[in-house]
């Protein structure tokens, strides 16, 4: 089951203080160039270790292609990329159940055999394999002019709405810059969102956040009516992400509570080309593309480990305990989330690209 | 793709006005007792026609099982139900696209050949035969305790507050009355939303609304840390409903905006089972339930069919028109939905009950 | 599990005496002209009860298409074909275990549940539903002019070597000539064929058969290096026909006697066409297709139920019996099985051709 | 595509001289015991360059386990084993297309863009991978006492009639001798073969054979009744090995030359437990197991290598050449592939058992 994807398949591997975690990507296209310091510019954006605010683990930048890359390019055959635990420390071990964490699950459906330490295969390290992956699809992506951009929406109650992604503007060139930021947030309430984030640090604690991804220049006419709908297939990859608990599209929510004749997005038609004047659907109407940007949001909880005193587990003992999770933990994950979503987004619509390209034998998608 | 499941497999078919809609259920175990009367009384909870403020077309309650059941029990071959189109009017024809629905995507994906009267495929009549997979999923469920409830959480933006379920009481009872009214809403509150969708109604307009669900008498361990998650599943499934536009499990949006030491749920163990204190996770920690109420929510939007006269384009003149859609709508598919949104929740459970069953070899899930 | 395909997906369902039997094929193209008559005229070369050598049970020939296709066409939505069964017998019930059958191995699976009345969901019945999907599978692959084709190899141990396709010859006209017999082999071995089941079926017995597939104008460059080969999707779709015991491609299990130098297909360029000089590997090199006409066969076992008296076990008391099927029975199902073989092949042609277009961005297929 | 499995995943990668080949083994059950000897034990029956009769290669023996073990047990989460080719040589590169290769097909669907040094991705060096999953696997299925066995049944013409494998004299003792032999047939005919395979490699030529495989131990009740039969699971593994050209389970095709009353294995109960007399049908009725030896027998084409002249195509001039194939190639990969084809089975058993545990909520497979 841990395998994602029709076109492309996903299959991912590693614990946080194992050898190595990697991913396996199969399905692209051969022949796509590959520049490699594009890859490891966007393994860096979600590198742990930049700036105060993050963790200090530091991560080997040592990706290591194992298969499926040859001359710059894609074979067509399945690429394996893996990245090295330099870091790892094999002592490191959980005698107590970190509250948000999966130490409790993973005893419940492994019975205590899963190599928990770092938090195992649940580890947000997993993310780095990913954001490789994401890498290659959005290489691939950006040659159809197709763009997987995403920013910070909200840290705590801060909201950015100095920036506003409607979907309609299309501003793929603001967002862009927004996207590319060390702190990929509108200048302003970025600061105020990482004196936010220094706060919770402060104090022992963490913060959650959302962060907003859009696609740009995505054809119409991609995804299902029913289980294979757009929304559904890039929920699944969004709710992959460790700490995601809520997935929403164009206005999401707020459209449950708006009536119809504000949510619907009116139509018109211009030199034969249907167009819409607003895009509360974040492009999807019926699980499929209509050709507007793809909006969605994704909200992250806070980071569970706190240096607060928690009621927590002895895992070991089976007695209640008071814990308190020492070392330096990311305080806020969301920022480092942003690339993660990218990746995701650039991932989901490379596959529904390949797997619809040509189910319809008369007209639809034009590339 | 558009099957959903692993260990069973759902395949939705039929159009609104085509000659029946139907889902094939495969992977039910044998020997499990259907209880028809059941099945009917789901069905009827999600039908139209049931007073003024739902939709006049009259489905036809023949439901048809054409395999899969003997002597009143499953035989483990796969089940096929199908539910005619009594009332479907061939003649009935959608010369303009009308906003907010997919007869836009529909076009560009299919190229005009979908049979798009009613909505075709993606009509919210395909809501239907989920809800009759999901009757037979129930019943299973209900022979290992667990049970799928829903209730309205809000309609526009009249919350329901007076009944909270915060995973933790673990009211199942409550719930369950409160999901079997007609209107499942707590009554005081649910007045106020009827007059809602009344006032939308007869403004020509309509109304959204969310959904929350949960599943009780849940084991811990189902789910897979990456692509398998529970989140991943449910989501997929929950977004294949028609008007889903977002899905949040435990306090979801809301822990974005809380720190870690009010997000974490503290835990201890009381007679060697560890328990936690509160559920903002919605009993889903790491992508598998802790065995706490499976806790989730589903933004519905307003249904787009409305009075109004709305911009729009002419099919098949390609020219800008005003659109005023005719008949009688449902104003708020939100009471309906509370069915459909159970039956998704269930199937997806078992899905999951029956796909992890047995793949710890040591220990964790017990039944 | 019981779902078949990559970009169409095939869900089968129905049992031998059950109220219909059906199946649902969704990822078909939209657009795609449907000749009923061509559907009826495919149904028919499988149905029942043709000729002195056939069962006498009569199917109805009432397909119902409950959805999928309008006005003539495919929709794009999944399609759902059904056949009735007017001819079932409700009060028909296998008491004893017949040897061959899977009346042992379903009540190892499903504990007695199944509802094994005629071989239930086993039953050869179940093919019409397969040869229907395969009806449009092959209209659509006409218009790519890709033709899948059958004959009779051999029955019993006749086999028809006056016609031998060595799938270079690429003889299509001479293959559908004969595949479109009523008894698909060279006439006059067909004779001695017709012979040899008479035989068994007056001395109370039955005959296997071997029926040879082969697909022509099939590009090259479809399947996969390894799980995905083409031999793997094929085997497992032939594998799914009741009594296929073996399947081989090009010269199989000859090939295993042979000589490199024997085996290998040499190779030559012609106006910058590579070519092969023989087609050993019938029309597959590394599970991918090399634009050579792809050649199967498929070893059907003989039919089980047999007039014989046969040593078996009563499925209630579970004591030893002598068992005498009574009824007419098939004495060879390999003839019946030809549009069968043909439907598989169409259905798995197709799901390659849709699932691999485009998966090359720079050449390779060329359709 | 290139993803294998339903409980369990396989997701193979890596190219003949690319850096390394691998496997993500996802699924296995948690806390299962790996013994690293046995491991070693498995990959060395594969392992190239043991005795004169194979190619000269010599791989690393340095397996290496990314993820998924640790302190000598399965964690449950996805394994990743990889094998570092030492000796690939970046330079080799194949100009013309070696009829019998894939570098034919490889070029129609990668247009070039294949790294197809040493056969690429298509090499059967990526069955090493598959026996390090199938050693794992193995190791599961031993506690259960499940056995999967094989050993030569011919190679070339010289069929191995001495030892003979019915899957009723359930002689695993028999077979596991014959399976560990450093050439597994009976020694007699082995001398014989061994010699064919010599006068094979000095006339600069290659052989085929078949190798005939059996698992002991299996519960009844695996399977389903279409998609889902034992069969097309075990042929759709075993047609990805390179090499295979058919499958045939029990008697096979032989069974097509039978009459029913010779085919049907009657049955018997004693003890309340059904039996059969014969096992023709190699231990599937329907699908489904029935508890006896499942038997499978895989054909084998020879090495397309040789050393011979062959017509044959040069892939950048693309024009007509005489290819003669330099250094030592194995003359015949049947011996080697004796490990393989018990790595699949071992595969495909372990995957059917997680799949179908409890599928039947009442009775059926007990294990």
């Amino acid at each position: 089951m841990n395998v994602w994807g029709n076109a492309i398949k996903l299959s991912i591997f590693g614990e946080s203080h194992g050898a190595a975690v990697g991913i396996v990507v199969d399905g692209l296209p051969a022949g796509e160039v590959i520049d490699e310091g594009a890859v490891t510019r966007e393994m860096e954006r979600r590198a742990p270790g930049r700036g105060p605010l993050a963790t200090a683990r530091r991560e080997t930048d040592a990706l290591e292609v194992l298969s499926g890359l040859y001359g710059g390019k894609t074979t067509g055959f399945p690429v394996c990329g893996v990245i090295r635990s330099a870091d790892a420390r094999p002592d490191v071990y959980n005698a107590a159940l970190r509250p948000g964490h999966a130490d409790w699950t993973a005893l419940l459906k492994y019975g205590g055999h899963a190599d928990m330490r770092g938090g195992g295969h649940f580890s947000g390290r997993l993310t780095a394999p990913l954001v490789f992956a994401g890498s290659l699809a959005k290489q691939i992506l950006a040659r159809k002019n197709i763009e997987a951009l995403a920013r910070i929406a909200s840290i705590e109650s801060i909201e950015d709405n100095e920036w506003r992604n409607d979907g309609m503007t299309n501003d793929r060139e603001g967002f862009r810059a927004l996207s590319s930021l060390d702190f990929p947030a509108s200048p302003g309430v970025g600061m105020v969102m990482k004196k936010a984030i220094e706060a919770a640090r402060d104090a022992g604690d963490s913060v959650g956040g959302v962060v907003e991804g859009a696609v740009f220049g995505l054809p119409g006419g991609l995804g299902e009516p029913f289980f294979g709908s757009m929304e559904s297939a890039a929920a699944s990859l969004l709710f992959s992400i460790p700490a995601v608990k809520g997935v929403e599209f164009g206005d999401g929510f707020r459209l449950a509570a708006m009536r119809g004749s504000e949510a619907n997005d009116s139509l018109y038609v211009r030199n034969g080309v249907i167009g819409a004047r607003t895009n509360h659907n974040g492009g999807i109407l019926g699980g499929i593309t209509n050709g507007l940007p793809l909006v969605v949001r994704a909200a992250f909880k806070p980071t569970p480990s706190i240096a607060h005193p928690q009621d927590s587990v002895d895992a070991v003992m089976m007695k209640n305990i008071i814990l308190e999770i020492k070392g330096r933990h990311d305080p806020c994950v969301t920022p480092r989330a942003v690339p993660v979503v990218e990746a995701c987004l650039a991932l989901c619509v490379l596959d529904m690209l390949l797997t619809f390209k040509g189910t319809n034998s008369v007209g639809g998608i034009k590339q």
